[in-house]
């Protein structure tokens, strides 16, 4: 394998995604695999004991922020191997099902999500056996700061990379406040901590008690070097910036770049979590680091190719962000600002950036 | 065994024209909502009769084949209109709240659907006001000749013109029967008996004791005028012959006309549901006549142009079987098809063609 020139097998990972030149999320979700699957285990104790202590019939989970791609799979999947193991091992008198709800914004590509399903249950049957236990996929659209099942419904919340995103860019961030970066931070944490409260309460009603809910967040750790709760955002506007300076863009397009976007601390959470009128308690907490660049970990002991692995971490933002700039700059522009942006990515690789990650499990009070 | 590509492909195709364009089937389903509202009160009823001897926390519905466009809120409409009144008038203890499951085939547009719901709850709320009743909405992809929700987890089923698409064509059908209708009837009678018995014996697991399922079905009448069981598509057949006889077609085309549809008699709908080891009983049935056109109530009493108005029945028959011609034809052989098909359209118009509907309220035994 190490024999092979590093671009080689990188465009060869890449193409498993699903080919080099496209930009979707679907293909270019690797981070949030990688982070899924290192809360594996978490998510599956946290099943196996609401699963354990309840005994439900019809065991009812949602997948909150579930995207559309491989990744909206692998929850399921999780779900699914838990349950139908524990219900084969323990002595259950009654035939388990599984309902699983997944949720995304309305605008999210639920068809595509539908149309792979057929091949995923066949897949599933091909792994577990014909007699896997029965599971009920359904979408459910909306925000997750709106109400969006019955009450006392669900046994078991998910959700990963999705508090990051707020209701909105918190008002009064305008173009005067851009230049004040501690200003605007405050802003933006005003509103983290009235969305994620939001979240909380909405969750506690709709969960059953005994049920669990495990929230994985892409955080920041205060007086460290990954402080900043814009994280990589931060960096476009660097980007942008320059062409500001160039004149190839105004001032005032650095408004688009308040994105509704932000990093907690840990510290941050556990305020919210803790505070008098708290609807959760904090069961278990684990932080773990990510990498910016989703293939560092397999190629660790090659010689870098930094400037390709640029690219693939700023395709892996487009993707996310792409949709936010549509609307203001013209395809040449989105461009030339990527463009940029990988370079200045390219010069922050070589110190093997990272962010932290945390994995809350949470219970109703 | 060796089934054949169109049957093994109904899944797949078997779903309205998306989107919202001129052949749409959201902008082409005024004969389906004429049906939905004219259903309306036996609907309702069935609601009102669930509710009261079940008075549930939360009330489940479910709309098997839903479709993309503005029907698929008519029913929901039609659910919380009810819930609503009555957990007004009566006094209850509780809260109520409504789930509803719209399905339908994973290729239908589902991502249309949820788009709209944003203004439909809207809409809702200025109806009704900020204290309508709680209703939650879902998507609940797959073919409703598979099981689509856990065991007894449904109060109220809903269908409107879905149970006449079959699971696939049946085997057998194939060019040498097409010529001898006998034959090919009693194939797809087959065909249907098994789909529908299958059908209510998945229902019958999904639904809660106390519940009805409400079915609208096209149907025929034995011995008069409506009683071809493929109804208006059979004459999509004389259209292609003409093509055929002038070259323009192949013999082997014909087989793409043989639609996985059929309009079963009350006679076969009593059968198939009275069967020995049947799941249901039927409650209540009523029979009623709709038009081929559309706008013939509304144009009455003017001079009619068939010619404008075999154009718009024809519009709303392309927008459910293009889909099953698209992998077959090239667009100018299905433009030419269906500008012949609208000729012979208009001179069946002439003597005001009509079909019969079948409402079924249907208990668990």
């Amino acid at each position: 394998m190490g024999e092979k020139p590093l671009s080689a097998k990188v465009e060869q990972i890449v193409h498993m995604v699903g080919g080099t030149g496209e930009t979707s999320y679907a293909k270019n979700s690797i981070v949030q695999a990688k982070v899924i699957l290192k809360a594996k285990p978490i998510v599956e104790e946290a099943i196996r004991e609401v699963y354990i202590t309840l005994f439900p019939m019809k065991f009812v989970a949602a997948d909150l922020g579930c995207s559309s791609g491989p990744n909206t799979f692998l929850v399921i999947s999780e779900i699914i191997s838990v349950i139908h193991e524990l219900s084969r091992r323990l002595d259950i008198s009654h035939e388990s099902e599984i309902q699983i709800f997944l949720n995304d914004l309305p605008g999210n590509d639920f068809n595509n999500i539908f149309r792979s399903l057929t091949d995923y249950k066949k897949q599933i049957k091909e792994d577990k056996g014909e007699n896997v236990v029965p599971f009920y996929v359904a979408g459910s659209p909306g925000s997750f700061y709106t109400r969006l099942f019955p009450s006392k419904s669900v046994h078991f919340f998910h959700s990963s990379y999705s508090q990051m995103w707020l209701s909105q860019v918190p008002r009064m961030v305008d173009d005067e406040c851009t230049f004040d970066e501690l200003k605007k931070q405050n802003l933006y944490s005003e509103q983290f901590k009235e969305d994620f409260s939001t979240f909380l309460k909405l969750r506690s009603k709709e969960l059953i008690f005994g049920g669990r809910m495990v929230l994985i967040i892409a955080g920041r750790v205060n007086n460290s070097e990954y402080k900043d709760p814009f994280y990589m955002l931060g960096l476009l506007r660097l980007a942008l910036n320059d062409m500001i300076s160039e004149g190839l863009a105004r001032k005032a397009d650095r408004n688009v770049i308040n994105f509704p976007c932000y990093t907690p601390t840990i510290e941050e959470l556990k305020f919210i979590i803790d505070k008098k009128e708290g609807f959760f308690y904090l069961d278990h907490v684990e932080t773990f680091e990510s990498s910016w660049d989703p293939f560092e970990d397999e190629l660790n002991n090659l010689q870098p190719d930094y400037i390709l692995r640029g690219k693939i971490v700023v395709k892996h933002i487009q993707a996310i962000v792409e949709p936010l700039l549509n609307g203001h700059f013209d395809k040449e522009t989105i461009a030339d600002l990527f463009s940029r942006y990988a370079k200045i990515i390219t010069t922050h690789l070589v110190e093997k950036p990272k962010w932290v990650n945390f994995v809350l499990v949470l219970k109703l009070r």
